[in-house]
Formats: structure tokens, C-alpha cells, sequence
């Protein structure tokens, strides 16, 4: 109702569409009815208001209604760097010095030595020529994949099935041939790899890590049956750079097979705590998506305190605190599992750090969600249609090395008192699974 | 010589496609062919690599060849707002409190209050519901306009031959109906709106100011021609918005007809001097894109921060302060017109804060961009193809407050004394222009 009176009492007071003129089409209830059809099927989203503490990181303040102290546990700052006083050390002596925003893009007026810098640190990262920076992972995604698609005559994308948003975009954009094959299924794409001839440019395209069910790719894999049909490798390390290898530069590091990787897109939003993404491979095709690439040339490049911030984590994640994080990290996600797997609530199986608790239903998760919240004072986004398959809506949960034992028990302890309220299915052993051949959504 | 040098040296240290496999396509030198074809038609950017300055601006360092002072002449940071005092201590005050990174899309645990508190403020500003905002004002365009295309049944387009990259983008890739008119002429938008059945949902997507030629639309008379066909109206008010109109509202305060705009773009980057860019309008016009477009959605939320200073500039160009800023830009933009026509130097003609000087040759223009820089410390990017037409090469100025009365005399006497140096074509006259009639590049 509240939703309702603030509406009607909102279009008094401002221009609409519909004050402008007599109409042929209804543009007014045409939208009016797009957004009451998300409402219907329970995917309209109402944004938690999350203040995130720098004092008392993972507790945060939630001001939806009234405030109140939560503890997050689906945040992408996986290591906690956002909270660093490294990184917003270098951010606020960055931005005394050189003023916020970059006035411009790359190429006029908007590149420093920060940018520039941080290129060359993150190349070195993964062990390529040279990177990329871009606005986000998604633009990154979307502008390389685009450009690739575009340049490169006749080119064939090989795309898995779980690929994200960014991936889809950009490959459907460029209107180059597509092919898409089963997650993580190398068998499946050598199949399809075998019917295009070796002269045709080929792309073969997918995660390490993906993002809602947590499983990890077979890269190297994947990756050799690629390059046996001539095809080179774009692969997405965004959940997995800062968390996985030595130096947590991902899982090409952690596999010994990042020379497989002809290009590796990746992000500055979630293990580095900032925000950004970059591709990364060598000098000329690097060059090529930087010369051609409109998504990245015809925008304004990313302040210099930001590329100091990540310049921060970037040598953090590669210190042996960096190393320290990763562990502790690890160790809370192992913990997790196993107290999820005694109170026998259902997890996608898996070894990275992402842990899927199955709830499949779209009025269970959110009720779940809410109820964590409000009781609990613990906030776990569900995560529903079209995000993932019906029937495999969830909580995304993401420990963090900020998190305590006793929180991931107290997390354990409310997440299992709700869900025997709610009658909702236990597994008959601990550490049984149903869904370990969970389907992966593909829009594409 | 030194390029390759060490293209060939970086090609010894790390893995590259050569070394993955035998293809059948030869993706290496397809890739140093495309790099060498920029090269070849003097399309190739290097970057200037710029050290801003928040303690002397508008000069600053540039370290390409050595460290050398510069004034910077083509910033978007239209009002000097990126180093105003109260907008780095309103992002060095969030950063220590709320870390960096937003850890999230806005979704998922991204959303601060910050973020609404901006959105609910830009809405104000623009006299509309309600706003959203985006990684970056190319994300916006993209997405605003993509989304809209897939959503509205059958939409038809109406573009404007000046617009930006970021909104051919999103109309193209949308695969909506597309009619192209030429540059701000209402008289062939009605040509064309005249075609499609009334009942055909349409929208006229225009830029206020035209980023390369700073001319002005007739933006209410756009407007009256699209409402009068049933169109809506979609208006990029990047260029304008902060510099026109009692509190900086745009062009549309300006001519008091925002309320004919339907849909207003514009970005945080430029007179913001912060980054992001946002989309404002009808409540569940900007609930439809938020809730169904995937460049908002799959994407992490910009930085508390950053929000921060975009709500302190926001506060700025509403105030006193900001009034007196764009008087003092607006008489420092005439001066410089006046004292460029002294020198019969030709302009682009046009009363807006951009001052286009037509050098008319690509070589030329990147010519007397390096000359200025390493003669005389002045900076400013020559615009080349495939940015502007060929024959149009320019440089583009963008005078800001802080640039004082001797910075202009500077700049205009040094450019002038090149322009004789290289026998570059002067005015007959004073005020004269042979270029008042330029032509719009189009892509479309």
C-alpha cells in the first residue's frame, strides 16, 4: 500500500510522459504493466540499503526499515579488501593529490601513470604481454568479446552454457557464429569444435569459476581441446583472481596452465575490493580491443585514486598477507560446508569458495532471506529466476576471511532453525547432495 | 624503432598464441595487421600519460618523454569540480568510513544509501520521478537504450546523425527499427516520424550539445515534432548538464522545456568531475530499464565514495558557487572565441562551452598537438577520424574556470604563432567561419 501512495503522490509533482501528448501507443500503461509483471512472478527486486563499516566489516547497518546490525555473507569483496587502511590509504592520498574523476578518456587527457602502471602490474600478474582496463567486468566482457567478434573475419564463439551476462552479450552483439555447449563439458565442445574447419578463427569461451553454482572449470581441458582444433581461449577468472595460485592470480596460476589462456578477463570489483575489469594476453590483441573497442574509447576512464586502490590490493593479494587471506578464507568456507552438511542442508557440492545452499523456490528463498535478516540480523540475498533455473533458487553465500568461527555457526545454527520451520527438504546424510548434476540456465 | 624493440623483447618473456598450438588460422599476424593498419592511417593513439594536480590545476605533469609541466585544455572536467576541497573530503570521508568497493552488484549487498540518496537528488535536479544510475554514462546510453529497444513491442528509433557511439550502440544492438535524421534539423525528424503508423511505439533519441562540434539543439522544438507523432523522447544532456540553466540543470532548465524530455541521459564524469553515468524520467520507465536491463543489473554497483562526490558536486552546481563557475567558464569560453578570431583562427560557430578549432588534417592536427605540448606546455588532443569526418580534424578546447585571462593569451598567441609556422589556412575576417554548415559524421 505504502508503495502505492508514494507512487500516485510522486506523479503529482513532477512531468510524465503521459502530461505530453495525446499518444497513439500507451507508453504509460505499457510500463506500468512490464514492472507489475515482475511483481507477478516474484523477480522484482527491492534493493537492500547496506552501509558497510570500515569499524566492524563484515557487520554492516541495514536502513530498509529502521536500522539494524547485520552481517553480510554474499558480498564479492571475498578477502575483504574494500576494508583494507592499505588500500584506502592509497585511495585518499590519491585523490588529495590528484583530484576524483579523470576528466576524460584515455585518450584525451584521462590516462595516468596510475593506469598505466597497474596495465603493466596486472599483465605481469597473470604473465602476458599487456591488459586492458575497462569501467566494470561486465564492459570488459561485453567490449572484448564485441570487438573480437567483429574483427576477426568469419569468427565462431564456443560458448558455456553457464557463461555470464557480460559474455552473452557481447558474443550475441557482435553477430559473429555461435555455438554453445554444455558447462564445463570439454567433450561436448571438442563435438562441436570437429565441424567447423581449422582455416575458420575460432573462440572458445568460459569461466573458471562460476558464479552461482561455484564450480570449477577443467580449464586446462578445455583449453587443450581448443587449441587442437585452432581455436584460441577467452576465459573469465572474475571469481577466481586474488583467491586461487600462490599469488591467487586464479586458477590458470593454481592449474599451471595460464599459458593456455590466450586472453583472461577479469575484475577489479570482487577480490580486489574496487571497482573496474581488464583483459589481459598479448601485446597486439590487447592493442587490437583497445584500438577498436568503442566501449572502451568513447568513455571516460576510471579516476587515478581507484587504479591506487587497486594498485594496493593488487600487491597485497600477491603478499604473504595476501596468502594468509586466502587461507584463512578457505578455511571458513570448509567449515561452512561441513556445519551446513551435520545440520544436512543441501549445498551444491564443490571446492571453491562460493557455497550454494539450494532452496529451490522462488517464495521460499525470499522468505528465508528476509526472515535471516529480521531475526538473525543476517543478510544472504536469494538469488531466484532468471539468475538461475527455476527450481534451483538459493543462497549464494560467500564466507570472507573477516568472518569468525562462532559467525559461521550462529550463521548455520538461525539458517537451520528457519529452514525446519519452513518444512523445507534436509538431506538424508550429512554430506549427500541431490544436486550434484544441477542444470545450468543458458539464455543464449 | 624503440616500439619494436620492445615488442620483440616482451614477446621472449611471456606465453603468447604463437606458442599454444599449430592453427589453422593465423591469429598472430591477422592481429599486427590491425594494429599496423591504425598505424598506417594515422589512426594509432598513444596516450598522454597526465599527472593531474589538485594543487595546480588546470596544470599538470605529463611524463611521456620526461616529466614536463602542461595546461590541460581538453578536459571534460568542465568546472574543475574533480579537485574542489569539499568533493575530495566528502570521498576521503566515505572511503574511511565505508571502505572502497561496493563488494556487490546493487542487488547484491552493493546498494548504499548513498546510491538511493543520489538517485533521489539527480531526479530533483531534473524534475522527474526518479533516476538510475550506471557504471558510466556509455553504460547508461547503452543500456537505457537497448533495454527500451528490446521491450517496447515493435519500437522504431529516431536518431540523431551527431549522436554518441554509446547510443548507436544501444539502438543497433537492440535490433529495433532505426531512421537516422540529420544533425538537429526537427524538419527531417518530421520527414521521417511521418512514416510510421501513430499507434507504433517510437522514440527520438538526441544529444543537447554535440560533444565534437558543441552545437546546441533545438531541443524543445525535437521534442513538440516527436510528441506531435507520438513519439517519446530520449535527450543526452551529457555535455550540458552542470553548465546550463539557474542551478546547471541542462539545456533542458535552460529553455525550460524539461518536461518535454521524456528520458533525460547524462554522466557524473564530466561537469560532475566524479565517474557514472545515470538515466532520469517516469518512475516505472526507469523501474522497467532497472529491472530489466543486464548492463544494470550483472554489474558491481559503483563505490559509496564515489556517490559521495557526486552528491557533493551535485550540491555545488545547485549553489552560488556553482552559478559563479559557469559564469566564469562562459566568459572564459568568449574570450577565447574572441581572441581566436583575432588571430583568424577558424572555430566551429556556436554559442556552447565548446570551442572546436579546424585544423581540417589529420597530420596537421596531431602535429600542432605535439608542438603545443613540447614548445609551449599546453595540451590539448587533436580529434581525428574516426571520431569526427575526414577533412574536419580538430582540436578540441574546452576552457574551464580555473584557467585564467593570461592561460588564454597563452594558448592563442601559441597556437597562433604554429599555425603560421605550418601555413595553415586563416580567416579572411575576423568572425568569419567557412565551417558553419559542417557535416555530422554518421556510422549509423
Amino acid at each position: 500500500m505504502r508503495i502505492f501512495v508514494s507512487r500516485l503522490f510522486n506523479k503529482t509533482l513532477t512531468q510524465n510522459i503521459s502530461n505530453n501528448s495525446h499518444y497513439g501507443f500507451d507508453y504509460k500503461t505499457f510500463f506500468y504493466n512490464l514492472i507489475e509483471a515482475k511483481r507477478a512472478d516474484n523477480s522484482y527486486r527491492v534493493f537492500k540499503k547496506i552501509s558497510r563499516s570500515q569499524a566492524m566489516f563484515p557487520v554492516a547497518q541495514e536502513s530498509s526499515h529502521g536500522k539494524q546490525n547485520i552481517t553480510i555473507w554474499c558480498s564479492n569483496d571475498y578477502l575483504d579488501l574494500s576494508m583494507h587502511p592499505e588500500v584506502i590509504e592509497a585511495i585518499t592520498a590519491a585523490v588529495k593529490k590528484h583530484g576524483s574523476g579523470s576528466g576524460g578518456s584515455r585518450s584525451i587527457s584521462g590516462n595516468s601513470p596510475y593506469h598505466e602502471e597497474l596495465e603493466k602490474q596486472l599483465a605481469k600478474y597473470h604473465q602476458k604481454e599487456a591488459s586492458l582496463v575497462f569501467s566494470s567486468g561486465f564492459v570488459a566482457n561485453d567490449t572484448a568479446l564485441y570487438t573480437l567478434g567483429k574483427q576477426l573475419p568469419g569468427v565462431h564463439y564456443f560458448s558455456d552454457s553457464g557463461n555470464h551476462s557480460s559474455m552473452i552479450t557481447g558474443i550475441r552483439n557482435s553477430g559473429a557464429h555461435k555455438h554453445v555447449f554444455r558447462h564445463n563439458d570439454p567433450k561436448h565442445l571438442e563435438e562441436q569444435l570437429r565441424h567447423v574447419a581449422v582455416e575458420v578463427p575460432k573462440i572458445v569461451v568460459f569461466e573458471t569459476i562460476h558464479s552461482m553454482d561455484g564450480s570449477i572449470a577443467p580449464a586446462e581441458e578445455m583449453c587443450d581441446v581448443a587449441h587442437k582444433y585452432g581455436a584460441i581461449t577467452f576465459v573469465d577468472e572474475v571469481h577466481a583472481v586474488g583467491m586461487y595460485g600462490p599469488t591467487g592470480a586464479g586458477i590458470g596460476q593454481r592449474d599451471g596452465c595460464v599459458h593456455k589462456m590466450d586472453i583472461i578477463s577479469s575484475t577489479l570489483g570482487k577480490a580486489f575490493g574496487q571497482m573496474g575489469g581488464y583483459i589481459t594476453g598479448d601485446r597486439d590483441v590487447i592493442d587490437a580491443v583497445r584500438s577498436y573497442g568503442n566501449g572502451f574509447i568513447f568513455t571516460t576512464a576510471l579516476p587515478p585514486h581507484v587504479m591506487a586502490g587497486c594498485l594496493a590490493s593488487l600487491k597485497i593479494l600477491q603478499s604473504l598477507e595476501g596468502r594468509e587471506l586466502r587461507e584463512k578464507l578457505h578455511k571458513n568456507v570448509l567449515y561452512m560446508k561441513k556445519e551446513l552438511s551435520l545440520e544436512k542442508i543441501p549445498v551444491i557440492p564443490g571446492t571453491s569458495h562460493v557455497v550454494p545452499v539450494i532452496v529451490g523456490d522462488a517464495k521460499a528463498s525470499t522468505r528465508l532471506s528476509n526472515d535471516l535478516i529480521r531475526r538473525f540480523g543476517i543478510y544472504v540475498q536469494p538469488i531466484n529466476y532468471p539468475s538461475v533455473p527455476k527450481g534451483t533458487e538459493r543462497l549464494r553465500v560467500a564466507p570472507t576471511p573477516g568472518h569468525s568461527t562462532l559467525m559461521i555457526e550462529r550463521f548455520v545454527e538461525s539458517l537451520s532453525t528457519l529452514w525446519k520451520e519452513y518444512n523445507l527438504p534436509l538431506l538424508d546424510h550429512p554430506e549427500e547432495s541431490k544436486h550434484s548434476d544441477i542444470q545450468i540456465l543458458s539464455h543464449q
